[in-house]
C-alpha cells in the first residue's frame, strides 16, 4: 500500500521535468499512433522508465515491461505502473530463472516493437521465438547496440534495429552528463567520502567515462584514465588527465569507476595492487568490468557491511565493492537524472513511431534518422526557453558554394 | 534492533575514513586526556559526530550529547551511541520544547568543557546556569561564532571560547569543499534532476557558498552569484560566474541555494517571479535564509509530495522547498562527507585538550592556536602519503632578512 | 640578414618539439619515400610549417612554397626556409595579385602531391592546370574540404583529396585545443586585456569554437556560445554555457570570437548594439565571420591603434577589430603551438605518403586511413613516455562476440 | 621618434581599459589633491604604470620615477612619459650600477611620497637619506612588504609604509587573477608550446602561484604543486592537484614556474633529474627561485637560442630558461592585464591620498583601510555596470544580535 503510494509520488515527480516528452505526448495525444500496436520493453525499472511506458500506453500501445537489470527493479514503482493498466512482470532479485521467465512473459505478448536496454529482450526474441511480426527492435545502450551488430555480422540478426543509443541525443547527453552525474551520486551517497582530493581512476574514455572523468575532475579529484585506444588515450592526456595503464594506476587510485563495456577492466592483479580502503564502482552495463569473479576468488572474506557496499578482505587489506559490481548509478542511486532519460525516451517514442510508420527497413543496426535527432533537440531548447540563430540563405549558400 | 544494527554500521564505516582523529586517538589513548572531565556535545547527531564523542570518551571524559539541529538527528545512530556508554537525549523531531528540554539534559552533568554546533547549547548555559566550572566552548560553525562575538560585544560572554570554525584546517575545507559536495548530494539525492546546464542561483560567496558554486560549476551549471560584499562580488566575476541582485536571478534561476548566514536571502518578492518548477534550498545553518515563513503566507497549498521534497503553490506555479528550508545536505542528505568532518573533528578535539591544558583563558572569542591547525594539516599529508618541502636554513633567513 | 638568423632561430626551436614528425622522419630516413616526387604547398607560412616542409625535402622531395594567407608569412621564415633548398614564392602582403601570383608559380612545377591550406592551392590547380600528373590533394582546414566536397558535389573534382582535417589526430586535437589556446594566444598578447571576468561571446560550437570556449572559461570567462544547430546548441548549455541569439549576445559580449567556416556571423545589426570598448576576433578561416565588410560601412572613422588593433567609430563607440578579422592566431599570434602542428603535420606526410602508394584512389574527399591515425596517436605517446593497456584476447573476443 | 609614437599607442590603449582609475581621476580632478606634493616611483616601468604617474600628475603631483626591474623597463614608454612632463630615469639594462643611479636620482627630489614595487627605492631611502620629509611608503607587492616588515622588526623603518599589497582589491586579484593570466601570456608567446597535455609544476601555492596553477588547470595541464606550508598543501590537494617534493616534480615537469617570493626553490639536484627539453620560468619579484646561479654552474653550455629563452645544456640535456629567471610575465610579456593593473594602482593613487590626509600615522607596515578597498571594488562593479544587493536593517540586525 505504502509501496505503491511511493511508487505513485515518484512518477508524478518525474513528470514534472520530463517536458520533452510530455511536449510530445501532448502533439500525439488526439491521434494515438500506437493504437492497436503491442509493445514489449525491458528497461531499468524505476520511475523513468516507467514514465515512457506509461506514455505509451497513453498513445494507445499495449505495453508489457520487465526490467533490464535485476538489481534495478525499484518495487514501488513496480506497484504504481499495474495502477496504469501495463503489464508488468519484474522482480528485484538476484535469481537469473526469474529474470527470464519474466522476459519470456513479456515476449508472450508478440510484440509489434521492442524497446530493449541491453540487448537480451530482442536477442531472446530473436532465438526463441517467431519474429515475423516484429517491426524492429529500439536498442538504449552502447553494451546492446554492440551485441546487435555481432548478431548482425553473424547474419543471425532478423530484424531491423534503430541504435538509439548512437543517436546524438541521445549518447552525448546520456552516456557523458547523465552517466557523469549519476555515477557520482551513487558513489557519494552510498559512501559519503569526499571526491574532491582523492585520486580517481576512470576505466575507459568513451562517452560515458569521459562523463565520469569530467564530473569526478568538477568533483575536485585528481584523476587517472586508462584506455586502449591510442586517440582517445591523448584526448584524455589533452584534457589534463593521467594516462597508464591500470597496472600503474591500481596502487594510486582511491576510487576505481569502469564504464568501458568491455570485461575483465579490473583483475585479479590489480586487487592485490590497491589501497587499503580503495573504493570499486562499475557503470558499464554488466558487472563484468570490475571481475567480481576475481575478487570472490582471491578474498578471505566478504561481507557486506552497509547498503550496497561490500567488504572484500583481500591480502590484509579492505577493498569496497559498491553494488556488487552492477550499474552504481542505479544499484546505489536513481539513476541518470529525469531531464537526461526525458532526451533519450523522446528519442525511443519517435524511433519506436518511425519504426511502425516505415515497416520495410532493410534488416540492419541503423541510427535514428537526423530529422528526429534535431527535432528533439529543438524542442529541449523550446522547453528551456532558449531561441538559437538560423542560417540565413546567404549563410546556407555560402556553405554549399565551395569555390 | 535493526535500527542499532544500522547505526552501529555507519558508525564502523566513518571510522574507516577518519584517519586523522584515529591517528591522535591512537597517540593519546595511554595518556587518557580527559580523564574525570565532562563533555556537553551539541552536535548534529549522525555517524562522523557520533565517532567524535565516541573517541572523547574512549580518551577519558564523561560525555552528554544532543542534537544540533532538530531535523538532523539520525535514530539509527542515536540507538548505537548509547552502546558506548555515552549519555545521549537527542530525538528527530520538529517539537521546540523537547529540543530545549535535550539541551537542558546534557547540561545537568555541569561541563567543564562544552564542544558547540550553532551556539544554542553554550549560550544556554551562559544564560541559565552557573558557568564557574566551564572551562570553555569550542564552536563549530560560523554562524555559532558570529553569536557568541555578538554575546562578547555585549559583555555576556562569561567564558572563553574557541572560534574551531575560523581554524583554517576548518573553514578552507569544511565549509568550502565540505558544504560543496554535500549540498549538491542532499539535492542531487532527493530531486534526481540535473544540475548541469542548469541555472543554478547561489546566494552568498562566502566559504561555503563559494564551495556550493564551484560544485555548481563542476557539475555543468552555469551559475550566478548575489552578494552584499562588494569585494566579495568581484571576485566571484573574476571566478566566471555572473553576479547579479535577487530581483533579477530569480526570474532565471532553476535552483536556487543560500549559505550566507543571515536572514531573508530569498523572499516573497522573489517567490513570485520564479520559474515553474524552481527549487530551493538552503545549507546555512538556520532555517531562515529562504523565508519559509513568506512562502507559506503567500502559498495557496503546500505538499510533501516525496521524502524532503514540499510543492508549494504560488500564483499558480509549483515551487520545490527542499528539506523545510533547513540544512539540506544533513536532512536530505548524509551531511559532509567522513574526511572533511575528520579535519573538523580532530581540530574539536584538540581544542578541547588545549582549553584543558590552558585553563586560564582570557574571556574572549579565539582561534584555534595556529600550531594545531598546522598539527593537523600534517597529520592528514601523513594520512595519504604525501612528503612536502621544508623550508632550509637558507630560505628562512631569506625570508627573514629584508633588505 | 638578422632576418635570416631569427628565421633560422624559429625553425630550430620549433624542431625540439616537433618529436612526432621527428621520430617518423628518422624511421623514413633512408628510404627517401618522396624521392623523385614533387609536392607542391600552400600552408601559412611560419615556422611549424616550414619544418614540415623541410622534412618533406629531407625525404627526397621537390618542394615548392607559398603562403595559404596573405597576412600569415611570416618574412623572417621565408628567408630561412631558402637555405634549405625550397622553392619558397611567399609574401606577406595584402595584394591579391601577388597572392595568387606565388600560387601559380607552385603549381608550375607540376606537382604529384598537393599540400593544401584552405582549397586555394587545389581548387586553383583544379580549375586551370592539368591535373594529369596529379596523385592528389591533402587538405588541412574544415573550411577546405568544404570547399573540395561542393566540387564534389558539382562533378569538378578531378582527383582525390585526403581530408587530413578530418582525421582524429587532426581535428580532435589542432581544432580543439591548438585553436582554443593561439586564439586565446592571439587576443591576449594584442590587448593586454583581462579574460577572467569577461564576458566572452563565441560565433559556433563546432571543434575549433568549442576549443575557444573551453579556455575562455579556463580563463575565467563568462561564456555565452551562439549557434545555428540545435544539438551543438544543447551540448554548449550542458557544458555550463549560454545559449542565445548574437542579437541578444551583442549588447553583452566584452570580446567576440568566431570559428564557424561561415560568413556574417556578426553583422551591421550587431555592431550597433555592441559596448564602447568591445574587442572583436576570428579564428575561422577567411575574414567573411565577423563582417568586416559591414563594419567599414558604418564606421565614422577607423584607425589602426597599436598593432593588430584597428579602433572603429561606430555610433560614438570604439570597437576593436583584431588581425583585421583574420585568423587571429596567426596574424596577430605565432598560430598554433608547436605539439599539436606536429600532429597535423604528421598526418599530412603519412597521408602523402599513402597517396604515393595507393596511386588509384577514387576521385573523392576521402578521410586519412584508421591505421594513419591510430599510428601518429601510438607515436604520440611514445613520446611522452605513456604507456596503455591493450586489449586481451578474451577482452577482444567479448567485445565481438554479441549473444 | 617611431619609439616615442609606440609608447603614446600603448598608454592611450591602457587609458581605455583603466575605467576606475578613470572614475577617480575624473572625481578628484578640479580638487587637485596632489597639487604642490612630489611623488617619488619604482615601478615597473611599462603603460600602465605609466599611466598611474601620468594621472598623479594630472591630479597635481610633481612624479619621479623609474623601473622596479632592470629588465622589465620598456623604452618606448619612457619616451613617451617624458612628453607628460613626468621626471623619468629609467632604461632596460642589466648594468646594476645604472639601475641604483636612477633610484637614487629619483629619491634626490626629497619625496613627501613613494610608491615602491618590491622595496628598493623605499628601504634605499630609509637607509640613505634624511627621511624627515617623508610622508609614508605605498608598496605594491608581497616580497616588497615582506622587506619592510623585516626591517620594521628590526626597529629600522622610519616611515609609515602602507602594505597595498595586502589589500584585498589588490591580492585577490592582481596576485591571483593578474598573474594566472600574464604568467602564462609569457610563457606562451616566448615558447609558442602547448600548456594542454603538459606537466605543469608550480612552486608555491600562495596567491601568486595559485593563480598561475588555476589557469594551468584552465589551460588544460596537469598541475603539480610544491609548498612548504601543510595547510596551503591540503588546499591544493582539495582543488585537484598533485603535491609532492620538487625532488619527485622535477623528473615530471615539462614546464616548471615558480612565485613564493623565497630562494632556491629550483636548485642543482633538481635540474640534474629533469627531462630534456623542460622549461623553467620564474613568475616572482627576484631571479632568485629557480635558482639561475646553480644552472649556470653546471651548465655545460648557455646560449639565447630566441628572445626571451635560453637553452642550458646541462648533462647533454636542454634545459630552457625564459627571461633570464625574472619575471615572466613582464619580461617576455607586457606584465598584468590592464583591468588588473587598474585596481591596483587605484588603490595606490587612494592610499597616496590617505598619506597626506592623515600625516600623523604610526610607523608600522599596516594595510590599506576597509573604506578605500570597499569604495575601489564598488567602483569596479559600477564600471561594469554590475548591481548587488544591500543588506536590508533587518538583515543587519540579525547578523549583529547574537542569541
Amino acid at each position: 500500500m505504502d509501496l505503491k503510494k511511493s511508487g505513485h509520488q515518484k512518477i508524478d515527480w518525474v513528470k514534472k521535468y520530463m517536458k520533452v516528452i510530455n511536449s510530445i505526448k501532448e502533439k500525439y495525444y488526439d491521434e494515438k499512433p500506437f493504437k492497436g500496436k503491442k509493445i514489449s520493453m525491458s528497461i531499468h525499472l524505476e520511475a523513468k522508465t516507467a514514465y515512457l511506458a506509461i506514455i505509451l500506453k497513453q498513445l494507445g500501445a499495449e505495453v508489457s515491461i520487465t526490467g533490464s537489470n535485476p538489481l534495478s527493479t525499484q518495487p514501488d514503482v513496480v506497484e504504481a505502473l499495474k495502477d496504469y493498466g501495463l503489464n508488468v512482470y519484474a522482480e528485484k532479485t538476484l535469481d537469473e530463472g526469474v529474470y527470464w521467465k519474466n522476459i519470456d512473459k513479456v515476449l508472450s505478448q508478440k510484440p509489434d516493437i521492442i524497446i530493449d536496454d541491453g540487448a537480451d529482450l530482442g536477442s531472446r526474441y530473436i532465438e526463441k521465438y517467431d519474429t515475423n511480426s516484429l517491426l524492429g527492435i529500439c536498442e538504449e545502450t552502447t553494451t546492446g547496440v554492440m551485441r546487435y551488430e555481432a548478431l548482425n555480422k553473424k547474419g543471425s540478426l532478423k530484424v531491423p534495429v534503430i541504435a538509439v543509443n548512437n543517436s546524438k541525443m541521445k549518447y552525448l547527453f546520456d552516456n557523458r552528463y547523465g552517466t557523469g552525474q549519476s555515477t557520482w551520486d551513487g558513489i557519494i551517497r552510498s559512501t559519503n567520502t569526499t571526491v574532491t582530493g582523492k585520486n580517481v581512476v576512470v576505466g575507459g574514455y568513451g562517452w560515458c567515462s569521459r562523463g565520469i572523468a569530467l564530473r569526478a575532475k568538477g568533483l575536485g579529484a585528481n584523476v587517472i584514465v586508462t584506455e586502449v585506444d591510442p586517440i582517445k588515450a591523448n584526448e584524455a592526456i589533452m584534457d589534463g588527465f593521467r594516462v597508464m595503464k591500470m597496472d600503474y594506476a591500481a596502487p594510486i587510485g582511491d576510487i576505481f569507476v569502469t564504464a568501458t563495456g568491455d570485461i575483465n577492466i579490473i583483475t585479479k592483479k590489480h586487487f592485490r595492487k590497491m589501497k587499503d580502503g580503495a573504493i570499486l564502482a562499475n557503470s558499464g552495463h554488466f558487472d563484468v568490468e570490475v571481475s567480481v569473479k576475481d575478487m570472490k576468488e582471491i578474498a578471505d572474506s566478504i561481507e557486506e557491511i552497509k547498503p550496497g557496499v561490500e567488504e572484500y578482505k583481500i591480502d590484509g587489506k579492505s577493498l569496497f565493492l559498491l553494488a556488487k559490481g552492477r550499474l552504481v548509478n542505479l544499484v546505489n542511486g536513481d539513476g541518470h537524472p529525469i531531464e537526461i532519460m526525458d532526451l533519450s525516451f523522446s528519442l525511443q517514442l519517435e524511433a519506436a513511431k518511425y519504426l511502425l510508420e516505415n515497416p520495410d527497413q532493410k534488416i540492419n543496426v541503423k541510427p535514428v534518422p537526423d530529422f528526429i535527432d534535431n527535432k528533439i533537440a529543438r524542442i529541449k531548447l523550446e522547453t528551456m526557453g532558449i531561441e538559437i540563430d538560423t542560417l540565413s540563405k546567404e549563410q546556407q549558400k555560402y556553405l554549399n558554394k565551395g569555390i
